[in-house]
């Protein structure tokens, strides 16, 4: 098999996402997609553009025994996804470079295939991408998005008093992790949703383009390395501090960390890539949006706490030191 | 030291590259860089944007003993701004993910150097990236640019009896692998000249730029895996076949061809990453574009061949199998 026939192969295996934005009707033109020296397309007049990339290594970020390749594909679409969802953006198109041991077309394909179903379910065109070896799979995958210049939100805009909300409850992805490397751990429904969330995230794009709409919204960002750690990054850059109050723990965190005896906040703010949005609203105007949030979605914007004088993030009144996740630590 | 002080530093040493594009003066304007969750550009709105991506991996696209990380970061970016070079497009924003060993703050240092250097001297903003832990390195490097609708090359055009020709001579790049690989192969000034090529190969954007504003340039590509693997993509794009008459090949490349007994003509077409742009021209236009092109640039276009009825790629009366670079062959 040669290199031209595999990026052929991956060719049809994203033809569905592909077309998506390729037709005349499309609001995006992709006019010319993968298989030339680089993608070609009309950006949006009216719309600033955003891009964003992130890397998932195996061993690092994941290993085959955990997950399926086509899981891992879908994590790294969705996992950048997630950080368009931060800045409201609505997606547009998306590069992936992979590096994959050499004997494995078959692996590739699974890859590509769990690629192509996130690209699908969120309407984003895979429009190019690169191929190597590599002795342990790694995938980078680049997205493209736009947003209204009104809509762009930071993670600097936060103000003092503003409410702190997340889109949905926290700690199912690490105790969906802590299930496939156990399993039996816990049992019954709560199981399975967490094994879903830490193979098939879902990056809130509707829900960020919802919140970025609202010039109440201040700041915004997705929770990729845990509440804790993602909180004082936001407070950080917002120049002020926070009083985290409520934690909302998914029902499998808080089975998980019962099981092996841990505080289930402590559990649910130290989980990584959930990949629910952290915002930041004028606090007059939280309840209003918050209804609103729950009439379209159907799930509640959850008050986590509030910005505050000073630095650093602090829960039931100690000062919390970072509890998330640090690749270098 | 944690992922947000090696963050810091990054942004500190591509200080200089931003700050190109941030100032209110630059064309395009960055309006958020790293740091946040994603980069936010203000695209062109008389332009089309391109974009492409590629991926270096340590052991098998390079190797430490052969060059410094500086180099290594130099050509990750190089590559990648061959490929808009390749569209016509001039370089707007960059984004980098990179995979090192956990223990190695100083490596990361040194390969963002040489991206930053690169990034500088081809006026493009690195606006963003990812870092993670991986065994060997990893970088992807994903480049945006821009071009006139009516500047866009790609691959398909070319039409029977169009001039194919090259941007410079080609094998410098393998050869200066060879001598890299063993010390005291060749000697005197190609040795140094190729070693450049191999380590610091300079993109061809501004040549790239003045011939996509032809009209008589019928279909361009970059070089990136030999010229016998990459005249023959152009064929298949354009559904013809072609002829190849000369192959310009550089002085390094001859010497080192020598030397290991090898036609130098061969060492040259199956020589990847010299990063020399192939074009096809209408045979009318060909001279006099030729000759404003020296005057430009200082440099020969090199004419090698003609395209020519049926498939693939003829030199010397021979088809050509392909010699060139296949990751999964």
């Amino acid at each position: 098999v040669t290199e031209d026939e595999i990026v052929q192969n991956i060719r049809v295996t994203l033809s569905p996402s592909t077309a998506l934005r390729t037709g005349s009707e499309g609001r995006h033109r992709i006019l010319l997609g993968i298989g030339d020296d680089a993608a070609v397309w009309q950006p949006s007049r009216s719309h600033r553009s955003v891009i964003s990339t992130d890397m998932l290594v195996e061993g690092v970020h994941f290993t085959r025994e955990l997950m399926t390749l086509e899981d891992v594909g879908w994590r790294a679409m969705a996992a950048n996804l997630s950080d368009l969802a931060a800045m409201g953006a609505r997606p547009v198109l998306a590069t992936v470079a992979l590096g994959v041991p050499s004997t494995a077309p078959e692996e590739i394909a699974q890859i590509y295939r769990g690629i192509a179903a996130c690209a699908q379910r969120f309407n984003i065109a895979v429009a190019g991408g690169d191929l190597s070896r590599s002795d342990a799979i790694a995938i980078s995958v680049t997205v493209v998005g736009e947003v209204r210049p009104s809509n762009v939100k930071t993670r600097a805009g936060g103000k003092l008093g503003d409410v702190l909300a997340v889109t949905g409850e926290l700690g199912a992805s690490r105790a969906g992790l802590e299930i496939a490397n156990q399993p039996g751990l816990v049992e019954g429904a709560g199981c399975v949703a967490a094994l879903r969330a830490f193979r098939r995230p879902e990056p809130r794009i509707a829900e960020g383009r919802f919140l970025a709409a609202s010039a109440n919204v201040t700041a915004m960002m997705d929770i990729s390395d845990g509440l804790s750690t993602d909180a004082r990054r936001l407070c950080t850059a917002s120049d002020c501090g926070a009083e985290i109050a409520d934690i909302p723990v998914a029902d499998s965190a808080r089975e998980v960390a019962h099981v092996r005896g841990e505080d289930p906040a402590r559990f649910a703010m130290a989980a990584g890539e959930d990949f629910e949005l952290l915002v930041a609203i004028r606090p007059r105007a939280f309840r209003y949006l918050a209804g609103r949030f729950e009439k379209r979605f159907k799930r509640k914007l959850l008050r986590v706490g509030a910005l505050s004088k000073g630095r650093g993030v602090a829960w039931r009144g100690t000062a919390l030191d970072s509890l998330g996740w640090d690749h270098f630590k």
